[in-house]
């Protein structure tokens, strides 16, 4: 399919498939203040393995010091009920913790650097260069254990501290992961700054220039673009999407405001136009509404609030009552 | 332009104009708690006056028992700064309502009706036949003083009680008051129903059978499908959108979620996208920050809370350090 033809029709999608994935569990609780019990994220990923996700970040691998929400890594991912079909990914910073996923049968160990050399810096504590020769060691492990790599790369729609990252910049990773053999790249919009036009054109240029590689978009909601973007990288050829039950993942520069795109809302809307996410939105949203109990608060999900377009009010129980008044005037 | 090429664009503003109407002083103000002082009224309808927005909802010439919140319309209607190229409306319910509009040299008088017989017994207490009787008399009330009349027409991407509402009767009503020489015609998803595959549906009919109407769309949030639904409206050909500054303008059946496209937050979206929208975002943004102050309580607006997406932030003061510590590793 061309873009322009994908463009055109990308308010219908005519049951085109589009792939879901999890971050929730991730992404979402590493956030937390509470501490979700382990038997709790057990069932929770259970019950999102369930609804028919593509993938779900199930975890990460990282120090119990540094992510304590996350301390249970290993029996998480060794514990919950695998299903067929469903890939279970988890995030890996190091040698270290790529061993730790691998012996808990991690399917696919998820690596995350900036494109951003400041946020880099802020947020991992390394330069670039730093990373990236960290993250190769990564790779030849997962490589050498025969486990699938997916590199998440920040910032790549923006930088909250830089502001426009360098389309080289990003590309220019994109291919030294690629040479290393990574099969799957994640564009994130970390802060929630990409905006439809920018997702267009980043979109369609990475797919023509490694036609090969497995996309995935990772939007935030932050100002309020995050569906829109979802259709614009759909217009451009994606189909490979990051979401986040109850839109849990805020954003620390964005106080109040919306994090990760919330994979009730998105799976609704792309249902809703034709689009073939795989989901029972049914189960999903029964999961979604179990979240504010386990994390101790609200989430910004729009659909656990408002239910479904077609999920009607009863119409007051004096509506014969009111038109017979009115008829009578 | 076909619908074709605009769909194919729509992610690429390329300057098109697109007109923002904002109705957040009648369709957010009249569902607040708090009486907003008369003068602050004022004060906030010039301060968008100034921000180019292309029309103002100011205020709705109804029952003062009804709706006490505006029940100084007259007041603020004759006190406002009327700048050249700002069409100022007002929501009338009835020829009283038309008449007080006109003698406070009101530009446009705005009225409403269901697309949804349930919906409008339940909201306006009338069928819909003595709903479109009763308007008939206002549009005649209007046309004798020379005054242009819209009609918004609510419910009709869904009813929260019908469910969907048949295309057949939404432009048997359209068709109804062209007919009567109504000049404009604003399809209000009065619920957040609305998806973008419907939306495009129906504003390409709509535009086609009609080719001299204006047409408004008025979207809600609720669903998370605002954005997404304006950008679906303009690929069919829209070009005039309300919007509520701050996301003013919930709904009684979806408590806690958002309620009308928030105007800011459309501005920067659109902006961002290559539209012109004529509006000036710094001052709209100005308004909406002032907006918790008036109403006494938060509101949904995503860039009031994020900032626009090059607002940046200061990296952290120990920036070099950390790069410091990091390179000697």
């Amino acid at each position: 399919m061309t873009a322009g033809a994908a463009n055109t029709a990308v308010w219908h999608g005519a049951g085109r498939r589009v792939h879901l994935q999890e971050v929730g569990t991730r992404d979402g609780l590493q956030m937390e203040q509470a501490f979700v019990p382990t038997e709790d994220k057990i069932a929770l990923v259970d019950a999102l393995s369930a609804t028919g996700l593509a993938k779900i970040e199930v975890t990460a691998f990282v120090s119990p010091t540094a992510i304590p929400a996350l301390r249970d890594a290993e029996v998480v991912m060794r514990e919950i009920a695998r299903r067929p079909g469903v890939v279970y990914t988890a995030l890996v910073p190091n040698v270290r913790g790529a061993e730790r996923a691998i012996e808990a049968r991690t399917d696919e160990l998820n690596l995350v650097m900036s494109a951003s050399e400041t946020h880099n810096l802020v947020n991992l504590r390394m330069a670039r260069e730093q990373s990236f020769a960290s993250l190769a060691q990564v790779v030849a492990t997962a490589q050498g254990a025969g486990v699938a790599v997916n590199v998440s790369l920040s910032c790549v729609f923006g930088c909250p501290m830089e502001g426009d990252v360098a389309e080289a910049e990003v590309f220019g990773l994109v291919q030294r992961f690629a040479d290393l053999g990574v099969g799957g790249i994640t564009l994130c919009d970390t802060t929630g700054m990409a905006h439809p036009a920018q997702v267009a054109a980043l979109v369609a240029a990475a797919r023509a220039r490694w036609p090969g590689m497995v996309f995935t978009l990772h939007f935030h909601n932050t100002r309020g673009m995050g569906l829109a973007n979802v259709l614009a990288a759909i217009g451009a050829g994606a189909d490979r999407f990051d979401a986040s039950l109850g839109g849990l993942g805020g954003c620390p520069y964005a106080p109040g405001a919306s994090g990760n795109v919330c994979s009730e809302d998105v799976v609704h809307a792309l249902e809703l136009m034709g689009y073939d996410t795989g989901v029972d939105l049914a189960a999903l949203l029964e999961a979604a509404r179990r979240l504010p109990s386990l994390i101790g608060h609200d989430t910004p999900s729009q659909i656990a609030k408002a239910g479904r377009r077609l999920d009607l009010h009863p119409p007051p129980a004096e509506l014969e009552a009111l038109r017979a008044r009115a008829l009578a005037r």
